[in-house]
Order: C-alpha cells, then structure tokens, then sequence
C-alpha cells in the first residue's frame, strides 16, 4: 500500500520496519478523538474559505461514516499505514476522493496526534474523577455505619491508641481527595488546542485555531507551536498523579489483606470478592487486595517509561514520543478497573467490630491518654511518659493490664494518680476524652463527614467531545 | 545518653541499631524549621493554659539559644539522641529544666517531622519558585536579542523548516511555565498544618490548631489526625514535579551539547562553563550541560525510592517514611543548583546566528511552503505533498537545490506553479509568509514575548518563617 | 462455569472480580510449556505408581489433543477459568473424565506457573541469545569492511582523536558480548525444576522430583519448597539484563540518529528503514533508530514494575505475582523484536567514509599524538599537554591547524619540535603511530577481530522443550 | 587554582561551574585506589622505559606521603582540582616536580576513573560476599536451633499448610544463595583492566598493560579502548543485584515487622534493637525491621538513576558518566549496613515457637492432607478437593475443626473415610507424613541444611589491592 508520504522514496519500507514502527494495533483507541478533531478542523477550513463549504461537508459526511464502520467492526485497518490518522485520511479519500485529500491542509500528524491524546485523556479524566468520588461515597458510607465502632490505631503496626473505624477509613477519603484536587487542576494543562502548530512552525495558510479549540471545547490554545508538538508533560502529569493514587490504593488493599488474615480477624471478604486455591481445599483469598496492591508496580513502571523516553530529546517532535501510548493506555485501563473493584468490593467486606473493639484494649493502648491525665494533673509531659512507661515496664513484669492495678500500685509510681484514674484507662475513655480538631473522637469524627460530604456533592461537569 | 522514650525498656540500644535508625546526620538541616514550630507550639500551649506563660516564655528563650548555638556551630549534636527534634528538646531540658520537659506535651515526633517538613519545603519551593522566574527572564532576554535570527527547525533531529531562534528558546520558557504553575499548585497541599495530630490520634488536651496555623503561616488545618501523619503526598507531588522539571532541563542539555559539536557549530560555550582534558590539550567540553542531563538520574531515581517506600503502607506512620528526607533534600539541592547554574551559563553562549541561518537554507526545509504555495492554487494538500515529495527527489537526483530549479522544472511537477514560486523557497520567505497563532513568525513570536513578559512579573510574595 | 476450587464457596465470584483477576488473556500464551510441564508430571505419577499407566496414557493423549485444538484455534478459552492451568485441566476433564482429575494430584499452580514461566524463559532467552551472535555478526562484517576507515573519535560528543570505524563499531560488538555473557549466566539459575514444591510445602505423595527434572531437561531441582513458589528472582534478572542491552542498543541508535543528521552526514540509513513526513514532503525520517532508543523507556519500566510488586512480600506466594507476566512478556518481544530490526537495518546503512575521514582531521585532534611527540623528545607529559595548549590556542586565534604551522611556530612554544613532528599530525599518521593493546590501530582491530569471531562461532546448543 | 587542563583557556572557570562540576566531595573515598592504580602504572611506565627507574622510584615514594598525608588528615583537598585525580597529582608535582609530570603520560582521566572504580567495587564486594555468608550463617544456626518446631505456613498471608519454622528460614538462605551466586559470577566483569585505554583510542607510547593487569591482579585486560572507558556496565550490574538482594531483605522485615504485631505475636524482638515513642509510654517499635524494608526505595532509585543516565550517551566518555558514583557509594554503604544489622538483629529475635506451632493447627490447614488421604485411597485429586472443601464449609457453619468430626461425619461426604483419617488432620501429622524432596518435613529439612552448610563453607579468598 502507498504511503501517504512517499513522494521522495524510491524504495519501499521494509516488513520489520513497518511492524516496528506501526501503532494502528494501539492507537487505534483514538479513532473518535480522531475524527472529531478532523471534524473540527474541516469546520474551521471552510469557514476560513480554506476548502469549500462543500469540501467541508463530503469530509465531514465521510468521517461520519468511517467512524460508523469502525463502530461496527467493518473497518479494514492496515498495519501499512502505520496509524489511526492514516488509516482514517486514506479511507476518507477512498471514499470522497480530491475533497478528502484537503483534509490534512494545514496539519500535520504532530499536532494531530497530541489533539488526540488530549482530547481521549479529558474524556477518561473525567471519567476517573467520577469514580473518585464514587469510591469516597462508598466509604463514606461504611464510616456512616461504624461511626463509633472503636479498634486500635497503629503506628509500626504496632498498637499504638484507640481510635474510630469511621475515623481510620476517613483517613482514606481524605487521601482520595488530594488526589482528586490534582488530577482536576492536571486539566487546565490538558484542556489546551495544540492543532495549529503543524509539524513544528505553524502555517503560512489563514487558520483559525481559536475557533478550532471553540468548537472542540478547548479552554486555551497553545502559545508555542514547537512547544506544543514536543510536550508529553500533561501524560507524564497524569502518570504521576495516578502513581500516588494507585499507592494509596495499595495502601488500604494492603490493611485489606492484613485484617483478612487469621491474626487479625478484622474482616472477612465475601466470596464474590475472594479466590480459592487448586490445591488446598479450604483457602480463601483477597486476591482481589493483592492484586490491588500489585497493580503499584505498572504504575510505576509505566511513570518511569515516560520519564525515561523524554528524558534529553532535542526539540521538537521525536518518534520517540509514540512511546507514550501504551503506558498511557495501561495506566487509564488499570486506574479504571481498579477503582471500579475496589468500589464493588468494598461493600462485601464484613467489619468484625466486637472483635476490633476487643483488641483495641490490650497492649496499653491508653498509656497515652494516662500520661496526659498526669500532665493534667501538673506534672511535666517528659515526666509523666517516663512515669508511665516505667508502670508499664512493672505490668509486663506482673502480666496486668493497666485496668488491672490497684490504686495503691498507681500511686507507687506518682502520687499524683488518684481514683479518677479509671476514667482514662478503657479504649472507650480514651476516644471520649479527645478534644482536639481532626482527631480520632466521635464529634471530630463527624465534623469530618461533614467537611467531605460537601466536597462529595461538588462533582464539577465537563465537557466532552 | 539515656533515651527519652526509655522507661519501658530494659536493654540499651545496640550500637549498630543507633546508627542505623539515626537521622541527625542529615535532618539537622531541619533545626530552624523545627524550632519555629516548637515555638508556635509553646505559645499555644500558653494561650491555651496547658503550660503557664512562663514556662512558655523559658522555652522560648531556650530554643532560640539553641539556635543561636546551632549556628555558631557550638552545638553539641549527638547520634544516641537519633534525631532533630530529641537533640533540641533534650539540650532545652538541660539548660531550662522542668519547663522545658513540658514543651513535649500533646505532641509528637509524628506530627512533629512533617510540620518540619513542610516549613522546609514551603521555604525551598519559594526559592525554587523564583530561580525559575529568573530562568525564564535570561532566556527572555537571549530572545529579545534574537527575536528575528533565523535557524533550522528540527524534527526527528533533522531538518524539518525554518524558524526563529527567538521562537525555538521561547518553546523552553513555554515550559518552564508548566513547571512554575504545576510547582505553584502544589504549595496549596503543602501549607497545611499537621501538627496536633499528636502521633496518629489526636489528644485529650485542649489545643488549638487553628490558632499555631496562623501563627506559622498555614492556610488551612490538617482533617484528618491519621491521614496527617502518615501522608508524604506533599513530598512525592514535589519530586513528579521536580523530574518533569529535570526532563524539561535535560533537553535544553541535550540540545546544548548537540549544538557545541563542531558539526553543529551553532553555538560557543564560553571559557568559563566548559572545561578541558586531562589528556588531550585541545579539548574544550560542554561539562556543564552534560552533568545538567545526567541530573535527570538522581531526580527519577529519588521519585522512584519515595515511591517504593510508600508502596502498601498500613497506616499510620511507620519508619520507612524517615526514609524520605534524603531523597528530598538531594531533589532540593539539585534543583536549585541546577537552576542556578543554568542561570548563569546560558548568557555565555554565544550563538552563531549567520552559520544557523545559513544552515536554515538547507535540507529542503520550505518543501512545505511550496506545498502550501500549491494548496492556495487549489491543488488539495495530499496532492500537492506529492508533487514536492517527487519535485524533492528529482533535486536530490539532480545534486539542485528548490531554489536552483528554472520555472520550466517547476512546471514539470505541476503546471501551477508560476513565477511567484520564488517568494516562497527561501528560510526568510517561508518566515515572514507564517500566519498562524503561536508560529515561528516575528509577529507571532511578538505576541508569545508579551504574553509571557506579563506572566514573569507575576512573581507572588509566599510567607516563609 | 464452576471453580475447579469452588468447593467451600457458597457465592459465585463477581464478575468485576473474574475481569479483574484473569490471566487467561496473557497467560494463554504460556500453553504449550504448560502441556509440556503436565505431561512430564503425568509420566512421573505413573512411574511412581501415583496414578496408573492407563490414566496417564490417557492424559498425555489428551493434553496432546488440546494442544492441536489451541494451535489450531479451535480451542475455546474462558475468562472464568482464570488461567492457562485451569483452562486445560478442565477441557480435559470434559475430554477424558475421571482420568482427567487425576492430573492436578502433588501439584498446585503456584508450582505450576513457575515452572510454565521458566520453560518460556529458557526458550525466549536461546531464541535471545542467538539474536545477539547475530547482531554481533552482522555488525563484524561491516567492521571487516570498514576496517582501515578513520572517523573523529569523540568525547563529550566533542571531537577528540581520529579512530577507526571498525575500532568504533567493535566497542558494540564489545557491550553486546557482556550482555550475551549474563544472559547465559541467568540460564543457570533458571534451568532448576520446580514443580513438586506444590502449594509452599510439598506433598505427602511419593512424587519422583529428579525424573521430572530430567524428562523436561532441568539442570537442578529446587532445594526449598517455601522459597521455589515465592522466587521471581529469575525473571527479574532477565529484566535487568534486558535493561543493560537494550541501553547499549539505544547508544548505538542515538549515533544513528545523530550521524543521519545534515550536520554530521555520516551515514545514510536506506529508504527501507526511514519514513516520511505526512506534512512536509521532503523528511526522511530514521524513525526506526529513534523508536530503538525509545524502547529503553519501556525496560526499565517493566523491570521497575517487577522490583516494586516483589518489595516487602511476605513468604510464600501471593496473588501480587501474577503480576510479572506482562512485564516479562512485553520485554521479552520487545528485546527480540529490537534486535531483529537492529540486525535488518545495519547492512541498510551506507557509511559516508570519505566525508568522515575528512572530518577526522579538524578540531585539532591529533593534539594528544603532539603531546606524545614531546614527551617521546624528553619533555614530562603535563608540561607537554601545557605546551600543546597554549600552541591549540595560538592556532585558534591565528585561525589555523596544526599542519598549517611552520617548524618556525613551533619551535615557539618548543624547542623539542623538529621536522618530524609532520608527521604526528595528521589523522592517519595518529591511527598508524598507535601501540596499545585494545586501542584504535589496524593491528589492534585486528587482533579484537579475531578474538571477537572465536567468541561469535561458540553458541552453545540449549535444551527446549 | 591553575587546571592542569588549561593550557588553551584564556578564561577561569565560573565558581559555580566549578561547584557544579566538583566530584572531589564524593570521590575522595577512592584516593587508596587511585594511589594504588597510580603506583602500578608507575612501575610499569619505568620497565617500558618511557620514565627513568629514578621518576618512578620518586614517584612511588611521594604517593605513598600523599596517602599517609590522607589518612592522617594533612591532606588539603581543593575544589578547584575538581577530583581525587588531580588534587592528587597537582600534590605530587608540588612534593617531587617535574618527575611527577611524568606519571600522567599515557593516561586519561577517562581510564583512570574506571580503574579507580572498579578496584574499588572489587574490594567492597568481597566484603559484600563475606556479609552474605555471615548473614546465611546466623540464620543457619537458628534453624538448627528451631529445626522441629511448627509453624503456620502461609500463602496470600492466609495460612496453608503447616510446615516448620527452619523450613521457612531455610527460604531465606537459599534467596541468599543465589544472591551470592550473581555477586560473585559479576566479580568476572569487573576484575578487567581498562588502565592504557587512555582517553578512548589507546596511546602511540609503548605502554604494556598485562604488566599493570599482573601488578593490580586483574584477571583480563579490556579489549577495545572505546569500550572501555564508556562502559558502566559493571556498576549497572552491581545495582541489580543490589536490587534483588535489598528486595529479598525486605521481605524478611516484612515478616519479622508482621511476626512482631500482638495479633501474629510469632517473635519478639530484644529492646536493643527496637525503639520508643515520644509520646507513647507503651510502644516498642521493630524500627530496624522497618528500616531495611524502606531502604529497598533507596536501591531502587539508584539502579534507576544510572539507568537513566547511560540511556542513549552516544560514545564514548561523557561527562554524564560522572554521576555514576554516588548511587553506587550509596548502595555499597547501604547494602553493608542492612547486612551487618540483620546479622546482629536476628540472634536477639525470640521465637513464640509453642504460639506458633498451636496456631498451625487452626485454619483447616491439614485439608490438603486431608485431600491426599482421599487420593491415596483411590479418589482423583480433583474429586478428593471438591469433598474436602464441602467438609470445610461444614466445618465452619458448624464451628467446628477437622479434628472434632466423628468419623460418621466424615463418612458423609465421602465413604473412603476410615478411622486412620485422625491420622492426618494434626499439623504435626501433616508435617510427618511429608515425603517430597525439598519439603517442609524434618527430613528434608536436614538435607537442606546439609547442602547449604557446604555452600557456606566455600567462601573464596579474593585479591585486592
């Protein structure tokens, strides 16, 4: 099949060559970003007198029925016109002929294929922004209906104070949220016009490239039009905000796996959301979870990528840069479908509250709480750790709990302890003497929800193409 | 040296674990930082009757000896005590005693370490935030300067069409622009205080967060107590923005490096940012550029260790994260000196502007001028690529150049081409026929300086402490 | 469809679940090192009275007929059977019953996919190993052609001596030799059995480990059941050694980019192996080089993703794992793929040695041979390099060469300097003076010649399955 | 400072340029190797006779002063010298004069440095080697110590299977095997002379580098001069294997940080290798454990930060290259501490072996003995697994263990139920009747450890400088 672009060449492209360079079996995703951009700009031709008004509308027909073909798997894509711009342009004149041929007056695939990537990443964007939002209401929810379910808090893994199970997953909803505020301002820098630049230097012909990005719903058109055929920044952008989030998903799939072990029994997954084994008949897994926590390494691996293809590229356009599709591909895929799991799966797993609440008292977990009722009670903070953790020395040494002294014991190690003590030694008093803004107690707990759920309802609405 | 935290242990720590878990060797840099917060704290411990105005007043004056002594370099720092915040607080016991065993109170290292880090790194990103500014007015003025020099563009590292040098550099400051928005954005994420999220839970005394916010200068206080303290978002959103920074430097780099070859010969590096061979008494190397590119290694490499370290953390805080102040600090260091050194370099550059222009002849590179020449003639854009792509190869088989071809052997590829095909072979035709928005014409050029020129003095004033 | 380990489930799996956990749409890949591993398995049950002759019989004959109906795409594969493994134990079971149920007996596919996994690598990695004797060999044979050509040498991309372009080209052949040497290192620690290790902890049943080992050709049998299930180390060592090649690929590809630029005009890679611009018709573009440079990103990105879903895995599997395929897989093709277009586009490359030659004589590059002259004459080698310099600069600023002084010149800046220092200036007399074992001479190349073929003739012939 | 390299500068170099460039801050720590490379290519520049016996006598005596002057702390290093090279010979020439001009002939920076590093590697590899084998050792003694005690075996941190504590620890040993295996197999790549390959085309001067190869006791000399001084292979090398290995000492902390938790409560660790909180009395944090884990981002990053820098150099030095030696001087410093700590920490890590063993028996996880009971009586595999998971899901509805069946209710789910089932259903029968080789049974527990004693025995004693 003739290239497009062979005029000067006398020979033909290699087999492995074309199977090497081709990105039809992968770019091919775009074929509506595509033609809508080429929609757009037939537009603009014809309103700058260009091309014909009717040159304009056989192109814009034509394109119309192309994507209707590739809709309804009729279309023949060929791995030797390389991409999803030649195959679409090479259809259309097909098809309409001398009036397709005006189709790519004034364009090149340089800037093409960054309008495309923008236009396909503002549509999956905000799709992943609803499902933020979704996957916090969901764990809203759940911390709804725990609100004063008490469990130990960790540090190290390592029992360390009583809090809520409301305000642990409340932690998760304001991580979410961080991610959400980054991924909506990486907008701005995706919801920019890049077609105009052409190849590298713009055009000696009259475009209209404000009223291309008019149409298309663009909020800013590019400044710099070498800048704008060699910048990946807005997918490297979005790779990195997703390898935050993915961590944080990794984050809560791991104390997933953590509370489903046998040890922890804080949880159970249902089975619609656990695996078995081939072999031992009685497991069951949070393969799900692991799989979440998994899912980290691509992320990362495909921000890596990325990073490592830009990396001391002269400008303007490399075909290097045609390596930002998969990772891109990949990473909006996985982000998707993990979100999506973990909004489903998060309903079916089953809090063992009594059980939580049960092992938030062992292991001194109210030491704190008893060296602040000292600090209360006037003595120095540095002393009253001191005191305390020398009372917990003497317990282990007796195998009590704190709960367990005499007041006479207390008072051996400060005479400042003295009956009210008790008040300060269960998990239950501890969350119930918390004061202080955004802490782990019930009224903290709920100025919290009241904080997020506003931020929940203010789903912003975009456009799309 | 006795521990701080020692009352419930029985056994000295090993020698080796000291040194193994120990940061003073490097969070020292924190001191200042540190001390501010510490200071906030004790005045709201004061406001709040936690502690009586003169143990707040004793603690203050102490701590700001020891900074004092810190920066006198009479300070004593110790290994034992691990960290920045047990040096300082144990040194301000020994010199005021009791009430500076006081200042600990309803506080810990947990929230103490990432107040410290985000004083440190709202502080940094402001200096890093003005270096880029600067950065952007040297080339701004190396712009100015050749705001009508003509040069080679480049696609694929060949010769694609004429442009501006003005135009090429104004791509870089373009980008810049990015990295200074993306920066900017992201200090709404780190001013934000953590601290009285005491170790993950919060505290029974009566603090005032809101009220140590304002005395520090945070927009806004920390939600959530366990998100506080086990977040490191902050710092990771700082090294993604850092390696797209890093990237965008490397290609600069790169193009530096490429355009001090003799081959290129566009540009001369002065005597005093190149430096010479061991061995080979004729060499003069472009070092500086280099070591800018492979700085890209150190930046991705420090994104990718946070990134690894935070991968399927169960909350809340947990040793690992003390792992993320070198990789910071190294990003920190780096980028500024990087900045800095770029800063300095680039007004040493000599261009040579009449050997780029004359290179800008070559190549064939207004083939697509006389493409577009032939679209306005009514030959559709497709066709016309043909006609130069074959016009092209006959030049190449002929050893001519376009500009070296009579009307006669224009006429053979297509009868419309006419005599005025002459004003369109040129590098200077082809610049002064561009129209469009954000090409490499001077008027479009113009308009990119003035744009930008608006955008550089917009330098906003942060608070630091 | 029922889980073959469905037994204690009372909820079917979720279909986000299923999607979410299948491997079947890459793992297919793995069927026939899967049927090799069964039948061998199949054999050893029978051998070792397990299972009778009559069923094993019975199994072989039907894996073989899978086989033929997965290569004949008549097989129908299923998302809800997760995997490769469960896929054919169950269309087996339909094919033979009972017999069929018998096969999974000492066996889980945790010991199952790791085995499948090395029997693929082994493979890949002969099919690799013979790729990268061919490149070297094509690679020899332009050396051979070239081998008395010179060219500028350089550093810092800087001219610095004259060598040869077979000197030049043998470094590659040099770097690709480490590579094949660790790729063949790696097969020792992939060439072990481990099937038999089961789930983590063996079998109760009298399974014969050896006999498997040697009917599929495994130098080892795994000596830790716990350790066999939970090692990816193999696959992440072929990632790391993929990393060093494909890097070393991409330096060679970056000197073909540069040295296809007008600047350099050093080679012209054929129509064959470049592409065209779809906007300007004049662009030839080395489109393939630069997508080999690219692919680095890709590696290292796969090779991150491995290390980061196997950090801080507790013993023995986990479901993360399955999460190595596609990295591998992908690298794997790519690496191949990469090589194969390396060794079809290198003979397509037309050196421009006369232009190279010529442009080995500027620059000053036989500064270091005078500097030689000199200390041959007596003079202490830093004050020759001294003397060199000053004489470098005087030469720039008088605008002339080194052969364009009169002995009167140079007796300026030294005494030493006789007549005969004309003939240590040119780039030829500079590769003919050399001694050096390993270095840029005719005599040197030769000698690397020979050793490099003896190495290019020993590939060893390696078992598959 | 006057630059030995600057005979043709007619300009200083910037302050900033020199700070930026500067590599004397880091690579001071390679001053004994680079006295001893120096040393070595002295005597040989005097048997070659291209010195007088009385320079290289003169030479000789003065280096090793210098190297006293180091170690004593005399020895004024100078930034402006950039690095240990030149702030080394600027010294000689100071003390000796114009014989220490001399040493530099027939030698670059660009050799010189890499011969620097690699004797560097060398040694603190055999030092790496020796810890690994300390390490394999320790843990050889606590399965020797726990060689019969059970515990829960685990798959997806769900338990499986019992097996036996030293099997598990055994996982680890073997994971070092073949850490030590890739460690020792790359000594081959970097135990290669490059000293001679000069600035990158060898010398016209009679050198001989097998005498330097025989005096410096490298096994081979380079082959190709280009090669040599552009090659960092064997750096990349050391980082992947670092890599591997940080990753398998992660994984052992996960566990110990897991076994540490009061809810697995497996192990505690001594309180000379945990730390305190500062504000909770109680905690008692597995610190170290924590520690290594995160250290694996560290090895990670710095594997990518060489990566990235060696992508796409073109030949052959760059100054690139200079950026190799901190992730390396990181990642030895690194690798040591982890060992040295592990190797002390884990003697004092006290193992709950009765808690561990009675929580093997929990779980069901005898059901895969249980499942072959069935196949040894004559059931398919697959049948015996769908019974034994029905029995489990009646188990549990019931809350039952396997053990408190009647044997009337085993016999309802499958009549090849008799009473020697009981024989099968405890851990400790699960473990006893294990048959296969490299399982968890005390039996091949024993071979393990008798093939691995042998391994650790065989450490070979290594040349260094």
């Amino acid at each position: 099949m003739k290239k497009p672009w062979s005029g000067r060449f006398k020979k033909n492209t290699a087999k492995v060559a074309e199977q090497y360079t081709q990105s039809i079996s992968y770019d091919i995703r775009l074929y509506k970003h595509d033609i809508a951009g080429s929609i757009a700009h037939a537009k603009m031709l014809a309103r700058e007198k260009i091309i014909s008004p009717k040159d304009s509308t056989l192109i814009i027909k034509g394109l119309k029925e192309i994507q209707k073909e590739i809709e309804n798997g009729k279309f023949k894509f060929s791995h030797e016109l390389e991409d999803i711009h030649m195959n679409i342009e090479s259809a259309l004149i097909s098809k309409i002929g001398e009036s397709g041929a005006k189709l790519h007056t004034a364009r090149s695939r340089n800037d093409q294929i960054t309008l495309d990537m923008r236009l396909y990443l503002r549509e999956e964007l905000n799709e992943i922004l609803k499902l933020l939002r979704n996957l916090q209401s969901v764990i809203m929810t759940i911390v709804e209906k725990h609100i004063d379910s008490i469990m130990p808090g960790y540090t190290h893994t390592q029992r360390a104070q009583p809090v809520l199970l409301s305000h642990h997953l409340l932690a998760y909803i304001s991580m979410f949220d961080r991610d959400y505020e980054r991924f909506k301002e990486s907008l701005k820098r995706i919801n920019i016009l890049p077609l105009g630049s052409c190849a590298l230097a713009g055009t000696s012909l009259p475009i209209n490239r404000h009223y291309v990005a008019e149409l298309l719903g663009f909020e800013q058109v590019s400044i710099n039009s070498m800048d704008s055929v060699s910048d990946r920044d807005f997918i490297i952008e979005f790779l990195s905000n997703s390898s935050i989030l993915i961590m944080h998903l990794s984050r809560i799939a791991e104390e997933l796996v953590l509370w489903s072990t046998s040890e922890f029994s804080f949880i159970e997954i249902s089975d619609a959301f656990t695996t078995g084994s081939s072999i031992m008949p009685q497991k069951k897994n949070p393969d799900i979870a692991e799989l979440i926590r998994a899912k980290t390494g691509r992320i990362y691996g495909n921000l890596i990528a990325l990073l490592t293809i830009m990396k001391a590229l002269p400008l303007t356009y490399n075909r290097d840069m045609q390596e930002d599709k998969e990772p891109l591909f990949d990473t909006v895929d996985t982000i998707k479908m993990t979100l999506s799991v973990m909004i489903d799966m998060l309903p079916e797993v089953k809090f063992n509250t009594k059980h939580m609440a049960e092992n938030s008292e062992g292991g001194f977990s109210t030491a704190t709480d008893t060296a602040e009722y000292l600090v209360k009670k006037g003595l120095p903070f540095r002393k009253a750790h001191e005191v305390i953790g020398k009372l917990v020395s003497y317990c282990i040494s007796k195998d009590k709990s704190l709960s367990g002294l005499s007041i006479k014991e207390f008072k051996k190690f400060s005479t400042l302890f003295d009956n009210d003590i008790y008040d300060y030694i269960k998990a239950n008093d501890s969350v119930k003497n918390r004061k202080s803004y955004g802490s782990a107690s019930i009224e903290a707990v709920k100025k919290q929800i009241s904080i997020f759920k506003q931020l929940l309802n203010s789903i912003p609405t975009q456009k799309n193409i």
